[in-house]
């Protein structure tokens, strides 16, 4: 396009490549950009390199952190003998939003899929048997995503973690509250309906 | 937030700032940009400085340039007796895309808003009638945004405009191309009745 700044065009085309972001919404960024104050942009700038220098992995529970261990393995005020599984950094923002869970946490860095080439050797799998023989774990909760990915994930590590004498349970699949019984999916109110508790 | 890294949070918030990020596409954002190569985040960066850097205003038309004047301005093939007039960058590049006009834009930094303090002085309406000093111009488009202020802008332009001889016009209002009759409002439809055309 010869009609507009290069520049603005090269920066709505990195916008572009972001996730979520349309042609329209970079060119719209990127003119966006150009009216704010160029020590905001500078901080903004300087905020995506300091990502990349500044945040590594916890090489205990495999979180991204600026410090190592990152704060919640440090932390002496949580349960360790609790550990929860999650995919990606982000399960584990979202599980410490509710406040509920109090113990460690370990990021797999995905789930098992077979045909995207991602096997047991590329999750954090062995870094999660090592913390077994260091410490007494009581219970290791499974918390994937309840898709097919994570649904194999789930039982693969069922199935590796049972025998060594740990409880081990999941995440409950159900209704999400403030939603209709009626326009539930089937699959998801069979495993509701499953996973029934005592009142 | 404590439990993930602070430059995450940092860049998180930075992107939070940008219209139509909300805080959940920011964060997700922030783990992306953390998964992408470094040299592609470093391009991102610089690209985001470079507009701050090398973009500046055409002083003939206001239009965002690297060049001055821009290239349209400078492109001897264009129209010189057409002066199109917008609100906005963008809306230069949304009218070139029609490949419909020929002739040259003068872009006005915005329109008129009393309630918002924006008054003619804040505007390129004294750059526009410089314009008129050293060449003759057939014709003025008035190509603002159907709304209250574009109204008045149009409204003012066109008073101030009129006296000087030359053809003004303003772009249609009507139904979209693809749209329907029956969920039009009234506005439109008064203003398509108004302006009918032969056939």
């Amino acid at each position: 396009m010869f009609y507009t700044a290069e520049s603005i065009e090269q920066l709505a085309e990195q916008f572009a490549q972001l996730p979520g972001i349309g042609r329209k919404t970079a060119h719209r960024l990127a003119l966006y950009i150009l009216k704010m104050p160029r020590e905001e942009v500078e901080t903004l700038a300087k905020a995506l390199v300091n990502v990349k220098d500044k945040v590594r992995y916890c090489s205990i529970c495999s979180n991204i952190t600026e410090t190592d261990p990152c704060s919640i393995c440090s932390n002496t005020k949580r349960e360790r003998a609790s550990i929860c599984v999650v995919e990606e950094p982000h399960d584990v923002i979202a599980i410490e939003k509710t406040h509920e869970f109090k113990g460690l946490y370990h990021v797999l860095g995905g789930a098992l899929s077979p045909l995207d080439g991602i096997g047991p050797d590329d999750l954090k799998i062995k870094e999660l048997l090592q913390r077994f023989s260091n410490t007494t774990i009581d219970e290791v909760i499974l918390a994937l995503n309840p898709n097919v990915e994570g649904e194999a994930t789930t039982l693969y590590l069922s199935k590796l973690l049972k025998p060594l004498g740990m409880k081990v349970t999941r995440i409950a699949r159900g209704l999400p509250v403030g939603s209709d019984l009626e326009f539930a999916d089937e699959a998801t109110l069979t495993r509701a309906l499953e996973g029934r508790i005592a009142v």
